[in-house]
């Protein structure tokens, strides 16, 4: 169903009728991330020409940057004051979601001192979000594309953070919900994904085996219906993540930072927000200006790293073996694009170990009091090694990513994480204790 | 140090040159609660006349509601927004906080309609504060306090949610904490409270124990230097639950609910909101109309809801036995309080048992994707009985607290809360499920 313009041959109802009443806003078509192929929009994910990704491509408002920017301004305190720049309606925000978003940025004045930062450091702090983790931007915008495709089953495979996000989102939209997870996931990961009440399906096999198996249900009848955030509502999903652009702009004064550290799972989420920031550019809401990416992972799960230093094109699978397990994705689908990004904008890709993550953990926590996931220790980790390398400058202006929550990963630093002391209810005990 | 007026008679040079800065914005004394006599703003407590409990009065800004309305509205996305009506300086917003607050009021559609509520239904979630719970808001005002009088450690006994709050807030803000917990907490809740790097003390003895050792402290020559958030400095910490009633009321559109729900632990927040409330009415912020208070206690530590149903004015104490831990506060200092306000304002205090707290969690999280702490389940439990009882209008606004966040208690819904199935990875096994 490849088509020339948006406005030709319509071979499905429902998402032709929702286009025309406006259910994706300023989305136009899908188009192919490789051959540049367009489709109209609808529940696909790969290019019926290459299978190449298909990705959402706007007709974006131009001509009155002020007048967008005040209205944005205006908008409610979260992702949908950007609906005017999301593949979402207008009235967005009146329909039920968790409404995720507008989390902190935080100014890492303590945490730049360790760092030797002179610059302006900032820390992006996803864990604000509904289920503390930036999967809910993401889930958000594939709850519209349901909605507007007409499915009654939000669906997903996951072994923790979109777990809960797909749960949680899904009640409050009204939708049954079916997460697939591995049968062997630690107990309070069960129960994260499992209170919303939906159907927790727990999968006799590996994550591999779950995803596999969901690609099985997805073109079987029995998947009809069902809409799998990150298979069949990708495209929309995906973009989910420019807002993490937009709103660090706004919150530094509609400013662009010089640098950005992300994380790495699928890399995903560090080319939407490359696309978010060269959107705000092009509508003018920001100034036109270098900007520099760079990647994080974890050293024990760094196909993209590695590849980066190697100076590769091709991102070889690794299998992970590491605490950060938010980002423990081995073959990662946008390798390839973040290796373009990081080597455009001027940035890199760098990996810490285990240790370096628990460190960073702490780190953050004791300068700036936020207790991020391993996916944080990660990013933080990695900004610490990029500038005693001389990759990131000390003297710019930086954003740091923390995309979840230290709640969701305790076992990280419980290890090395306890009292100071055991005493007894008595003055002299506190004293002899060396604390006073 | 009891003065007559506020101008006359300073004892402490600190607290004399702060209120003079303006440290305390528009507080100009503390009262007793109990006789009225009134003191210096000062790091006291209890009243050296009858030693009742000390609170902080004002004198609020006057006259110009509608000034005062545009400036709050064009403030920070926190509690300071409505530094003009705490005791923290102008420029408090620009000191370094965590900046908690200004959490989500979520209106609970679903949730009304399993309720039969007809009227409007919201959730004030403080989940979405920093350390995801509502001591955020308390302990960001005694950190200025602790600010003003020069001291330089932050503490306080705490066995969850409490300890977390100072160790984060002290680190954000550059002081020292040391923070008193039973020695034997389950380890995740050591990992919280620890990881902010400040000092952790397990104390051999129990919770009571380790309030009896922290009073001990606070009149020792060791304990100079030392706020106590919930001692020396509670005239300051509680009015952080002041905020509460603000963001309620002005998410509503500067509209006073007619029903609000909230939790009794010592009872101060409930206080608290109630005065915030009589606050925006005196200021003209909101139009003066009655509206009823309700208390939600755990039955198994049910000392004020006991003393309310038998019409007692005295609460006696109860040794605590609930999965509400945040809640089990046997013997509440504020209980008389409560009891006054619930009877003053019409509403009620009531109780539900570990499994109806429970089911309103589950409840909670199936009807609106919002996982709350136990004592949320209170709350949303205790709403539906009041329904049930014919003692809560479901035909009025209702505003219901959940004031914490349920990644912390998992242990309370983990044996009821688990996977749907347990299948092989392939579609006849799914299919077997009766899932499709």
């Amino acid at each position: 169903m490849a088509v020339q313009s948006v406005e030709s041959s319509t071979t499905s109802a429902a998402s032709s009728n929702s286009a025309a009443s406006g259910a994706f806003g300023p989305a136009v078509a899908l188009s192919c991330r490789e051959c540049g192929e367009r489709f109209e929009l609808g529940p696909i994910f790969a290019c019926e020409v290459c299978f190449g990704p298909l990705e959402v491509a706007y007709e974006l408002p131009a001509g009155d940057p002020e007048g967008l920017r005040r209205r944005i301004e205006a908008g409610p305190n979260s992702i949908w004051r950007y609906a005017p720049l999301l593949p979402v309606p207008a009235d967005v925000a009146d329909l039920p979601s968790l409404n995720p978003g507008l989390t902190k940025l935080v100014k890492a004045d303590n945490l730049a001192r360790e760092l030797g930062v002179t610059g302006e450091l900032h820390i992006k702090d996803d864990s604000g979000n509904p289920t503390h983790s930036f999967k809910d931007r993401v889930v958000a915008i594939a709850v519209q594309a349901a909605r507007t495709f007409g499915f009654t089953t939000l669906s997903c495979s996951s072994t923790g953070n979109l777990a809960g996000a797909v749960g949680a989102a899904a009640a409050r939209a009204g939708f049954r919900s079916c997460v697939f997870i591995p049968h062997d996931l630690e107990a309070g990961k069960v129960v994260m994904a499992a209170v919303y009440g939906g159907e927790l399906v727990g999968i006799e096999g590996t994550y591999d085996d779950v995803n596999r198996f969901c690609s099985e249900l997805i073109g079987d009848p029995v998947g009809e219906g069902w809409g799998f955030v990150n298979v069949n509502l990708r495209p929309y999903y995906g973009e989910g993540s420019k807002t993490l652009a937009y709103e660090i702009c706004e919150q530094l004064g509609w400013r662009l930072p010089d640098q950005i550290v992300i994380p790495i799972a699928s890399g995903s989420q560090l080319t939407k927000i490359d696309k978010g920031l060269k959107e705000l550019i092009a509508i003018g809401l920001v100034e036109d200006k270098p900007y520099k990416i760079f990647g994080a992972q974890a050293e024990g799960c760094s196909p993209v790293s590695t590849a980066f230093k190697a100076g590769h094109d091709v991102v070889r699978p690794q299998k992970p073996q590491t605490i950060a397990k938010s980002l423990a994705i081995g073959n990662p689908a946008d390798g390839p694009y973040v290796l373009d990004i990081a080597r455009r904008t001027g940035g890199a890709v760098e990996d810490v170990n285990d240790e370096q993550i628990v460190d960073a953990i702490k780190l953050l926590a004791r300068t700036e009091g936020i207790f991020a996931e391993t996916a944080g220790g990660v990013t933080v980790g990695v900004t610490r090694k990029l500038i005693e390398d001389g990759l990131l400058d000390p003297s710019l202006t930086t954003v740091v990513l923390n995309t979840g929550d230290g709640l969701k990963t305790l076992d990280a630093v419980a290890p090395t994480t306890g009292p100071s002391a055991i005493i007894r209810p008595t003055l002299d005990s506190f004293r002899e204790a060396g604390l006073a």
